[in-house]
């Protein structure tokens, strides 16, 4: 099984691709069948390429991730971040949690947010 | 359903709760066959009485909590909260999701952290 610490590090290289808008390289650390739930309570997205695109649209909107505390790791295969979404002027409050297989890549992503998480500044 | 916003209310309820050192009001947030996985990869803790007890046992260790940042709700049934945990001289960071009931009772909580998010101060 993946470490804590593997978990954690995978994390904090999510954020640093995203804000490299490297979307193929995010791609890369998610299994081949993983799922999105982003945000939880919409439908899943589910595949390496669905997730790609998901993400090479997210980069293009200009959004900027920043962590609010250090991540988290677990005594399982899962862990979380907690992290804020830069829009322009809009602010998304957010954590994901993202639990792993064997191997260390991603096989199921959920972005907490809710409506009232969105600020326009 | 619950709204995003009650969810995020619960979770800071849960929060001055436990500071409080009310583990029965605590309990009370949840439904009557709730489970509690504490941290995620440990067995499942099931129903509300053994939940007490598990919060009589937490709050008797003397840990306080505060939120790290704002709760996160969802457009789903869940919700997150980013916290530290400070007992003594030790400091555990902590993500918890809850999953709440259409009367807005704790159904699942699921504690993430690992052994290498306890510090000792």
């Amino acid at each position: 099984m993946i470490t804590s610490q593997s978990m954690k590090a995978a994390l904090n290289r999510y954020v640093e691709l995203f804000n490299l808008g490297d979307a193929e390289a995010i791609a890369a650390l998610y299994a081949e069948d993983a799922t999105v739930e982003d945000p939880v309570g919409s439908p899943l997205k589910q595949g390496r390429s669905v997730i790609q695109e998901f993400y090479v649209y997210a980069i293009s909107t200009g959004a900027k991730l920043s962590l609010d505390c250090p991540p988290r790791g677990s005594h399982g295969d899962s862990a979380a971040i907690a992290f804020t979404v830069r829009i322009g002027n809009m602010k998304i409050q957010v954590i994901d949690v993202m639990q792993f297989n064997p191997q260390g890549l991603i096989i199921s992503m959920r972005a907490f947010f809710g409506p009232d998480d969105i600020e326009n500044l």
